[in-house]
């Protein structure tokens, strides 16, 4: 049973097959948010904290850092964001940067195990960004990408997979370590996204034994009703072994897909979470509606 | 690429590993339903008029149809609503009954190719209700539990629907004509009932070449907001492999979940289903306000 452990000082977060799916906040990310980058470029830190607490209330798991801004000192802000980010929460972080200074800087202000969101199949990332990760004890994401692109034969990308996972065990990194991202593409534009994304999980579950995320939100780009969409999606990924996804817990849809597939794959024992989160149908009647309304709005936050 | 085709005198439905999965609409049921029960009784078919027309206008593709009412002439009853059913709607039907009697009944007025609903592993059952789906050119669905009750090994469920396909060849039906319904239990009482079934539905498809189906609003019983577990349940279990459920067509967040199933299993060209069915988002603005909704309302009953 793989298990990838991360941690914050104060608490432990398991990615795994026999765990509730991972939710890993992707908010924390300037990329097409104008107001967050100008403000980050500028040491406003206001909506970083803002998105963090907003997240982990809704049940991120795990918080995804990005300080990519233009011609930004984006180590600096990183690792500014990453202290913040620390101070105010107690969920491990992922460490999201294409550079590797920034990432390195990210990693020598982190305290725990964090996530290094990312490396790819291309030679030059694996032998830049294996060695950081080594040193630093983190665990890794693996996107199933090299120098070619990205294929759109899932075979290919199993390959690629699987040498990124070859290649951090030759730097001392255990397989348990590495979090495979098979890219989710956009359904609207290849109509086999899903189906390969589902074989893919199997196989790199079943044949390398290891984690699996993705980008989530990907899947529904230019579709409507995109986040309902998104949620059905992260729920069959789960049901075929995806044990995580990088996605925004406050899209509803999506956190109940999640609370879903955690109780339909046997992870909410005795549905305690999905009670939790699920205000009792009135038709029953168990329990009086105010006393319901108040357990729901102190248990909401989970996990 | 096995398929079921049920046809009615107009139409024909396939349920089939390459075809969008296929709803078949579980609402005319006298089971739980006192005041249908009683209408049906005194011969009052107005409700089942009513049923049959929303359901094929949310999207049933197949209708189920039972009678099944404590001291009634089931077999009478039974035929006489098939044959309003057929005389409203153009979708094939399921005729639905314990009793061989009105099975008989329903099957010697039925116009087409229906499915019948249903066989189990007994000895007694196999025996009366093979010969008569040979005599009258029908499906069958082929429910995997025996003279020892349901088993809760999953092993056991797929050997008594192994011997049930086994026996429907026997007797001349081809195992395509053989849907196998692997028994869904609820989740609040066996937490591994959504893994069980996400299995059986698996190993069906791969090792034995069938179609499934199940009724999948039992999955949710006694648990809150379970129209939205159902749904997850129905994109899971699709994902899984299951080619068709018996469910309530009304409850849109089920609908949702199969249109979703379908564009993520690459069963629905260009998302054309989806698109049809959710209103673009406005943000885009690709169409103005008037033009979609008229498109919406034009569109709504599909396929």
């Amino acid at each position: 049973m793989t298990r990838t452990i991360l941690s914050s000082p104060t608490r432990d977060v398991a990615i795994g097959f026999d765990a509730p799916f991972c939710v890993i906040g992707e908010r924390i990310n300037p990329t097409g948010r104008k107001l967050l980058a100008e403000e980050m470029k500028n040491g406003d830190y206001s909506r970083v904290t803002a998105d963090a607490l907003a997240q982990v209330a809704a049940g991120a798991m795990v918080l995804d850092v990005n300080a990519g801004i233009p011609l930004a000192d984006e180590p600096k802000i990183l690792a500014e964001c990453i202290q913040l980010v620390q101070s105010i929460t107690d969920v491990p972080l992922s460490i999201d940067s294409s550079i590797i200074d920034a990432l390195e800087a990210g990693l020598s202000v982190y305290q725990g195990k964090p996530l290094v969101n990312s490396v790819t199949g291309e030679n030059e990332s694996l032998e830049r960004v294996l060695p950081l990760v080594k040193k630093h004890g983190a665990a890794v994401v693996a996107i199933s990408n090299d120098e070619t692109g990205i294929s759109t034969d899932p075979d290919v990308r199993f390959a690629v997979a699987k040498k990124i996972v070859e290649r951090a065990m030759d730097h001392g990194i255990p397989k348990e370590d590495v979090v495979v991202d098979p890219l989710v593409m956009p359904v609207g534009a290849m109509n086999d996204a899903g189906t390969q994304v589902f074989r893919l999980v199997r196989r790199l579950r079943e044949e390398l034994g290891v984690n699996t995320t993705c980008g989530a939100s990907n899947v529904g780009f230019g579709v409507p009703n995109r986040h309902l969409l998104t949620g059905h999606f992260i729920a069959m990924a789960a049901g075929a072994g995806m044990t995580s996804a990088i996605m925004n817990p406050l899209h509803e849809e999506q956190m109940q897909a999640v609370r879903a597939a955690n109780v339909l794959n046997g992870l909410d024992p005795d549905c305690a979470a999905w009670l939790r989160a699920n205000r009792p149908q009135s038709p029953e009647g168990e329990a009086p509606a105010g006393r319901r309304s108040g357990r729901r709005r102190r248990d909401r936050g989970e996990g």
